[in-house]
């Protein structure tokens, strides 16, 4: 890397990747420095941000008193400001999409955390994406390593292999989740995460949206990518190349391994605060077939991901809206995909939706998914 | 790849990586050629493959006749032909050394399955390749693994991990070795390889002689680099990067995959008759500590690579004659590794040795091993 530093923006920075995001950031303040910051309801932890990292531009989703030099801006203000090289989304939910266009419009190199963005518009984001030459790099164990094992070289590939730990839950019959508690539900077995993304992961939900940003990401058909349970999390995701080798990527499961590759690509930043692996003690990497039937959600995203259209869009509203339901205990644990399902199939879908349509679209389904669940209570 | 063929000489053809490389040569007519075989003492063998590759130059170790467009040559000659584009030496020992140098010389593209090759003068093959910028792929399924994991950037690497299945006797006492028959040595659990690597594979000799080899290579010290027992033989190795992110190429063992990828790189060329993974019936894969007081081969590999100079040839050529004696049952399996050791800690050595006393400390080995085991018999 060279003298000067890499300026960076982050959107959504005091959430569980964005608060990881600074902790990389902290520990190379000769490499990176913080113009913008943009945070969600966590305002007291935003205010600690800000007086650490100095930004010039923030935004809060609250009222926030600054210091002088900061000043208050939209987050495509700060995705778009001229002196930040690299955004780093880390937003959940479509509230990232605009933002991340009005970086990639404005030629800003983009670290994705925030799935929805191309689950949702991946058609649109990559495009624009291509047009202005940006590069997305992903900030997500599963993309990460796959980006790791490519080398960019996607046209050699056969088949990518998502690993998936199953969540809490696998292995338990779905007849035996409507009594699950939040609290189970997030217990996640080898990821600390957040609570949307770590329900979303005992559902597979999160499994299904990974493969349709996968798709987008490598350029490769929904048909070429496979979901396997790897109960460890050690593995993070594999590459099959069209000689039959398979490459992979492992770490101990710590998001911060993703995160700081995206941040220093192509370069790799000597990091021994980081976890390593010592293969004799990680007992055994096991394997197993995914059981579909068991994981209605998955099922849903890979449906949703093959139509295409604005149903990708639908999927993610309705999830974000059942799993709030979920953790607000107005529904219980089967009912995240019924209501996913009951909104998907009143869906109309939009061919090659413009990014108006599949904003129009998600409205939609928010609102079709409350109006499920009225009729369900 | 282009419109015409890569033409390939291959020195050792009718040996066991030899054949395979014909199996691979055989599928991809379009795409490879063959100019020159070099065969051992199998001449049949060699002349059902002149027969069906109508090679331009021949070396045999026998007495052979030739059809009429066929010329026999001297294996350096054929390393050198001018029609030659890559030069796979898929010999055994000290014989694929001088046409290794004659190729490299040439400007030949290298694909080296022969570890006593930079075993015994990796510092001149290294330096030598360096001057006429020739590339040496690896046929190796450790080294293809570790090549294919680092795309180049040695630069990032923290640590190579060599992964050794552990051969017959994992976890059989030395005590109880001296009982062991030729044929036990020679049930390899994993690979299916000639007779002399299959020792060397038992004594794990075999993967200090590729670690040595993985030095040269990759430009890493021995201490950087670490061997761990991973009894399925499906991760071919792994390399550690400075950030803590680990990579691993995997597949199903068979040396095809090596062979292929060495032959087309940088292309990978689809290959369906290959066996492919699938994840889920693979069981488990596991890791174990190397116990290296149940090795001494290892351990002697080890320590002649770290003390350079002729040491390594003194080791090659020890082993060879050594696993020699003990596969004509001339010596118990646990001689083998006495016989070396007796015979490195006799020798004498010269630092920074020239080709010509790296081949004197060869011969005088050869001579010395013999000697000790006329003195023990």
């Amino acid at each position: 890397m060279g003298v000067t530093t890499k300026k960076l923006a982050i959107l959504g920075s005091t959430g569980s990747i964005g608060q990881q995001v600074l902790d990389i950031v902290s520990n190379y303040s000769d490499i990176f420095s913080i113009v913008g910051l943009a945070g969600g309801r966590n305002t007291g932890l935003l205010a600690t941000q800000i007086e650490q990292f100095h930004p010039k531009v923030v935004f809060s989703a609250n009222r926030l008193e600054l210091p002088n030099k900061t000043k208050m801006c939209s987050m495509e203000a700060i995705a778009s400001d001229p002196e930040v090289d690299m955004v780093v989304v880390a937003t959940t939910g479509k509230v990232g999409l605009a933002p991340t266009l009005a970086a990639i419009r404005a030629g800003k190199e983009i670290a994705l955390a925030n799935k929805e963005v191309l689950v949702m518009a991946g058609a649109i984001v990559m495009a624009e994406a291509k047009l202005h030459q940006v590069r997305i790099l992903p900030i997500d164990s599963e993309h990460s390593a796959i980006f790791q094992c490519l080398n960019g070289k996607i046209g050699q590939v056969s088949k990518l292999i998502l690993t998936a730990s199953g969540g809490p839950f696998l292995h338990i019959p779905l007849t035996k989740l409507t009594d699950v508690t939040v609290d189970e539900a997030l217990r996640h077995p080898t990821w600390k995460m957040g609570k949307k993304v770590t329900i979303d992961s005992a559902t597979l939900m999160n499994k299904g949206m990974e493969a349709i940003e996968a798709s987008w990401l490598f350029s490769i058909p929904l048909s070429k990518i496979e979901i396997v349970i790897h109960p460890q999390s050690i593995i993070h995701s594999l590459a099959e190349f069209v000689d039959g080798s398979v490459k992979a990527q492992l770490s101990i499961p710590d998001m911060r391994f993703a995160i700081q590759y995206a941040l220093s690509y192509p370069e790799r930043l000597a990091n021994y605060r980081l976890p390593r692996i010592e293969l004799p003690r990680l007992g055994s990497l096991t394997f197993e077939e995914i059981d579909f039937s068991m994981f209605p959600c998955l099922q849903l995203a890979l449906e949703a991901g093959r139509k295409g259209g604005t149903y990708p869009a639908v999927l993610c509203a309705a999830d974000e809206i059942a799993v709030e339901l979920f953790l607000d205990k107005r529904i219980d644990f089967p009912q995240i995909s019924q209501i996913i399902d009951k909104t998907l199939s009143l869906h109309q879908d939009k061919d090659n939706p413009t990014l108006q349509q599949i904003l129009e679209a998600d409205i939609w389904a928010r609102n079709a998914a409350l109006e499920i669940l009225s009729k369900v209570n």
